[in-house]
């Protein structure tokens, strides 16, 4: 089957994770007025076990299409946010909330260009992937001690290619 | 008297935070090949009192100058990070470990552009500057109980003018 796209909306992405953008952040005025501070972006969720949160950048090709989605993975001890650097669109795919993980429990969004996200502990999700030029991403993910990656084959096939993002 | 900025390097800035750039980040190379991963930029220090980390933009405005610098202030309870989403130089205005700041505990920092700063908890420093366009920052601190600001104001007259920037 085509992973068919759907716009990224906080709602629909709850179950999953945070969805940002700063139009709809919590907006101060700081610096003699020189500043806004788009407030608290999102929650992270790294102390379990004794994490600390990381701060990284992702520097990230794009995936050749069309490719078959085999392999999920997810993040047990830790939350891990994506915020973009650029305002391009990506795709985010990801899995319902089950130990099996079968092509139609797989779900793909794609964000407006202003949005960031960040994934709940423990939601499967695919790797890291972007459609056009190199993109830089600022991450806040997890180091500490223990396994903090899983990993799923997915049953069925499932594709992501030219049909995935109409529009 | 007028400050003068010297280049941000991360020895001459050692008493007061960390300095962070890709190039000398940590590179893994994940998801395939297709993500490098700058890992691990800064020390996030914000656990102190309960505290959590916050992410956060900055949208800054750039302050008219000259400016005569009157007040300073520091965070106790938690580092502060400015990771620049342009590759534009800002200036880092710091101040000697005392408590009653004299003009010349004043040290006035240059970032190269592809700097980024993180303060460690105390450092007395300059509300944001930068000095062309609209920038914005990710600034990763602290949110939690406790009063997490002290000001001061400096004694004897410190000004960031035309003379502060040469070259």
């Amino acid at each position: 089957m085509d992973l068919v796209s759907q716009p990224l909306t906080a709602k629909a992405f709850e179950p999953y994770g945070e969805v940002f953008e700063l139009q709809h952040a919590r907006q101060m005025s700081i610096n003699q007025g020189l500043t806004i501070r788009y407030h608290d972006l999102f929650r992270v969720d790294v102390a379990t076990n004794d994490g600390r949160p990381a701060v990284n950048v992702f520097r990230t090709r794009p995936l050749p299409l069309p490719v078959e989605i085999s392999v999920m993975e997810r993040h047990p001890l830790g939350s891990q946010a994506f915020i973009p650097m650029h305002e391009t669109p990506f795709p985010v795919l990801v899995g319902k909330p089950v130990d099996v993980l079968h092509a139609t429990d797989l779900i793909l969004f794609l964000t407006n260009g202003k949005q960031g996200i960040n994934l709940h502990r423990n939601t499967w999700h695919h790797f890291q992937i972007v459609l056009d030029h190199l993109q830089d991403f600022l991450v806040v993910d997890r180091v500490g001690p223990g396994p903090n990656v899983e990993e799923v084959n997915v049953t069925g096939e499932a594709w992501i290619g030219p049909y995935s993002f109409p529009g």
